[in-house]
């Protein structure tokens, strides 16, 4: 257990967006909000999956819709609140701990908004180890826990609860909702207890996501090598360097999808890499041949800086890192690849583990990259 | 106060369908489901919207989407039950009433189901006077009362519970998950206390309702003129005499959207009339010149039986007479043609009522049509 002041906040939302993989809301609003939370709140006690008791009442919290609105459309801050609050009526118990569903610049720091405004502490976990586009594309999903009741409040005071036969059907109904909200929605959904906690969702992504924003700030102040840094910490691949020559996107069915075409340079020269998104990265394509999928993280990072690139911040003449670095293990089963495997997605290629695939090129971390 | 059984239902769908204006639903399918509802569980209380008690909490039950759907897509009979459960659960405090929310041979018979099934009283009133498309289009919007908490509910078992800043809300969230459920949804909403009841809402439409299907049964067994009974009992004009010569329907947005042209007969030989539906009809124009609008009752009965006509029956070679009704006054008011009028549905004119329009030729009752 540890109290997070509003000091925390910017290494954990630069590292939570690194996790966010393009997607996952943008860095610098998530701090914003949070850290006026907790001005006027106080700091958040944070804690650890372990302290949770089995019997805790333990509800995620995030925004959902497309990024590329969320940045243009501030949330209030409290309707966050009224989702919570008619969840809690539903319950008819009060919700003791919130915790967050993905990984992500805003969805990390949503949940300290929560939790300060609130009086609840927040748990260093999430429901993905990374971000996902859809609300049923969480470990929990494996573990048999329902989506619903689920609840949703947008900026005007509207709010709506669903409950569904299945989290498909929640993602269907939800997604509608928050559309109509103005395609972005604050959001309340799976409840838990501690004990589902502690076995359907990923510990540590929390205290992960500020180690990883403070190798970047403390690489980058020694004039280090933060891209580097944060291959060795994720054991991950550096895939491609290039400049960022086009980049398409659309808002389509709520969600920001579109893909990003790089040009390479160094030894990735007269070589192109696409990354498709849906709201976060999904492949990358090298030259037509697919090189890296979901689930593993596909990463965009600012080569020099280090810092994670979000879909809607992608803009021509970038130079870029592309990185890859492994998902939680349990996204590589079979019930883990139906839920958000390249099929998915609609992509007709087998996974192929990220160590599998570069594991032999000298892209590996052990070579110091 | 008088109990309802099978029996009665056959008039009242029938004399519903004729209020429905081409909306709220078959006739067929909306006696079927009540009289199945009553054969399990025993005949309907109805009482008048006088014995209901000041304090009575009555709750609206109802079909929602697009009628073309509703014919090919029964209800199990139960989802409307979850609805109310839900409704009921988040007021915390047991619904002692039904009620229509609309005229309407699906609308107008699906509050006998839900009263049967759950062992309450239906009061013999409804939201309207008639049938219109959307939500937010009941008499009670003008007394300032709120759709929400509205509860939805599907044949998959799935559920929604919306609140909503205003009833224009509430239409807009409640049409997008209609369509995710599969363009159709049982409905509870529109929560009232007794005393609201009796000064929001239009009393006596179900009386009115089997009166007019009694009406056509036996006017027709007299081989009388059922389409004249009706225009006297409701102070209607007919305004054409015809046969259909084509119908374009199509699903848009969850609604059943289009228009019929029919060509005249006898007096009316040479003109055509078109009417334009969503859901229910909205105008009548006789070669290229709006002659009705909502909220007046725009009803296209079969000829020579006086039987209503729903848009999603309409077909070649009908021989039709197309009446117009007046509406419930409170719909003429400016509040009401805010909300129901025709330029609220995109029609650039003034509203007139049928009586000035037509009170002056030979088509009024007091004529003996």
């Amino acid at each position: 257990m540890r109290e997070v002041g509003e000091g925390d906040l910017e290494d954990l939302a630069i590292g939570a967006a690194v996790l966010g993989t393009g997607g996952g809301g943008n860095p610098y609003i998530g701090k914003l909000l949070a850290k006026q939370a907790i001005r006027e709140h106080g700091p958040v006690t944070l804690v650890s999956v372990d302290e949770v008791p089995d019997e805790a009442v333990v509800v995620p919290s995030a925004m959902m819709g497309a990024p590329t609105v969320m940045v243009e459309k501030l949330p209030r801050g409290d309707e966050i609140i009224h989702a919570f609050k008619a969840l809690e009526d539903y319950l008819g118990r009060p919700i003791t701990h919130t915790v967050s569903i993905e990984a992500g610049g805003l969805n990390s720091t949503t949940p300290f908004s929560v939790a300060a405004r609130m009086g609840i502490p927040l748990v260093d976990c999430d429901g993905m180890g990374r971000a996902f586009p859809e609300i049923q594309m969480v470990t929990a999903t494996m573990y048999g826990v329902s989506a619903t009741p689920m609840a949703l409040a947008d900026d005007k005071g509207n709010t709506a609860l669903i409950n569904t036969v299945d989290n498909r059907w929640t993602e269907r109904l939800a997604r509608s909702i928050t559309i109509d909200m103005g395609a972005t929605a604050m959001i309340a959904l799976y409840v838990l207890t501690g004990k589902q906690l502690k076995e359907a969702m990923v510990p540590g992504t929390l205290g992960l996501a500020q180690e990883l924003g403070s190798l970047i700030r403390q690489t980058r102040a020694a004039h280090g090598d933060a891209v580097g840094a944060i291959l060795q910490r994720l054991n991950g691949f550096q895939i491609f360097s290039g400049k960022i020559a086009d980049v398409r996107r659309r808002t389509e069915a709520g969600f920001a999808k579109g893909e990003a075409r790089i040009e390479g340079i160094d030894q990735d020269a007269g070589s192109v890499l696409t990354i498709r998104f849906q709201n976060e990265h999904l492949v990358a394509i090298r030259d037509d041949r697919i090189v890296a999928t979901v689930p593993d993280l596909i990463i965009v990072l600012e080569a020099d800086s280090g810092e994670p690139i979000t879909t809607e911040e992608l803009r021509y003449g970038f130079r870029v890192a592309v990185i890859v670095t492994p998902c939680d293990a349990r996204w590589r089963t079979p019930a883990g690849l139906a839920l958000v495997g390249p099929r998915f997605f609609g992509y007709d290629v087998d996974y192929v583990p990220v160590e599998e695939r570069f594991g032999s090129r000298g892209a590996a971390p052990a070579t110091g990259l």
